[in-house]
């Protein structure tokens, strides 16, 4: 059996993950990230809990093959150094050097990549998208992140900064992004952007159902629409039916351009299961441009969750050496 | 030297072109597609246009590496099929089946793909996108067309019909679209979009100088704002300038999702030139997810016209071989 170690770099935690060549997570560690300190210490860091990953494994450095890390922000897979990262406060970070050095081993090639990229590759490679050639991930959380991947590979762009399917403009004039453009996918179809709409329904109907459970529970979230029209709220359904929609678009939008295999959709959000996905299936299948060809693009719900970020990683080695 | 016929099928003209292994077009022959008739005769016509211009380049078709076509519609480039094409009436019309007996000749490889796909990667290999690693084109012209060059090959998709950038809606519940969409970016940024856009203007503002050119040329024409603008037309340039604000925002679009090397820009609307370029590229600077980045990418005019089609489909062999 081989085994690969893969870390999880976020802005709140770092986890650390051995992976078996079955894609099986055997053992983690991880520890908080501590934003914002010196890069050299959260890379000490990384290296640390992936030793201890090691070690709850029962396994020795020698029984890898490689360390990958997904992190916010561009990381530059060939250089191995992140270049920009917002959360982080990173600005051209020697990474992979850094890992390689805390280690210390150098015959256990470190590889990086973006966090949301890292993912995709981990559904790809063991999760929903797994089998596909071309596959597309969109995540629906704080905000809404894109992976591609393209005939087996992650596709990253030029200056590895690509796949920003959120920040694209759906509704030029429209709500405004945390971007800074005005109208982005992600202003809608994030948890976020939903959190935006079913508060903009609070405040124009103070007597609906939602309005009473924000007051009942202390806050608006991303399920107060969803379980609200379960309840039978009528503004609570137009929430959700505005939300399905937009999201819908911008699906659509992604299967137009890509047309891949599967396209791949994860974060809480989809927690909501069929009340969400049947009516933006749907919808896709009314708008899409190929809607008269038999073949067309399957959508499917992510399966790894916050794994997918561990797996993809472990796996960093593979996409390089393709 | 070596020398490789493109086809460019159309829906009123197939022109067939020999080119130089120096991308040079050498000769030409051109004919009616005459549509609708039956496929094979369109066929026939195609193989004869292309033995015609390699004897118009005083070639034999033993001095023809291969034959490569740009098709509209779908084409399958590992069958060899042209699935479906809307414009030609085609339904899994086998072209390279096709094309290969009419030309009589077994050891002549004759390769097919979608006529986008094609004249992007005619500006890949011979024009404005010359050089780089990943590519997109965009087209302007009756409609918003769309090519996908990633590390040196046409992206297609999984299923041959994706590239449709047009497509993409930027507007929820906007424009019309052909694609029974509403609100896409080749509803707002094909000459199309642009015409529509200033007869709305000329419907409102009768008296403008927009509305006299239309009454004295006996129509409006993609250029109709734009020399108004210049005739300094106050209604005009809202028209130009809500034209450039959709370019930019489908141009940014594009670039967040594939941050290529280069994007290009074709078709007959460049022509106007500085006054579109200018402001497209100020806008996209300031909204595009990399704005604080060195590395961004390129836009450029694309450089080869109706060209770009019969020299992409003429190394489409080159493309197949990667």
């Amino acid at each position: 059996m081989k085994y690969y170690v893969g870390i999880d770099l976020g802005g709140t935690n770092i986890v650390a993950g051995v992976v078996d060549e079955e894609y099986n997570i055997i053992a983690k560690a991880s520890t908080k990230t501590n934003c914002p300190r010196p890069e050299k210490e959260i890379a000490d860091d990384m290296a640390k809990m992936a030793v201890q990953a090691v070690e709850n494994a029962n396994l020795t450095l020698d029984d890898i093959e490689w360390i990958g890390i997904g992190t916010p922000g561009i990381a530059n897979s060939s250089t191995g150094i992140i270049e920009y990262s917002n959360n982080l406060g990173f600005k051209d970070t020697p990474m992979v050097k850094y890992i390689t050095e805390a280690i210390g081993r150098d015959d256990t090639p470190v590889f990086i990549e973006n966090d949301a990229n890292a993912a995709a590759y981990g559904e790809y490679v063991a999760g929903a998208a797994k089998g596909a050639k071309n596959a597309v991930c969109i995540t629906l959380g704080t905000g809404v992140g894109g992976g591609i991947i393209i005939d087996g590979k992650i596709y990253a762009g030029s200056n590895f900064a690509g796949a920003e399917i959120g920040h694209t403009v759906i509704e030029v004039d429209g709500a405004q992004c945390s971007c800074g453009r005005k109208g982005c996918f992600e202003a809608y179809s994030s948890a976020t952007g939903l959190i935006r709409m079913t508060r903009e329904a609070i405040e124009l109907f103070p007597d609906s159902e939602m309005s009473k459970m924000a007051q009942e529970r202390g806050k608006v979230t991303a399920r107060t629409s969803f379980d609200c029209m379960r309840a039978g709220d009528k503004h609570a359904k137009d929430v959700v039916d505005k939300y399905i929609k937009y999201l819908a678009a911008g699906i659509t939008n992604t299967i137009n351009i890509f047309q891949p295999d599967v396209l791949c959709i994860g974060g809480g959000v989809c927690n909501e299961g069929d009340p969400l996905l049947l009516p933006v299936k749907a919808l896709v299948k009314e708008e899409v441009y190929t809607r008269n060809s038999e073949k067309n693009c399957e959508i499917v719900i992510a399966k790894l969750g916050n794994d997918a970020g561990i797996i993809g990683a472990a796996f960093l080695g593979r996409a390089n050496q393709k």
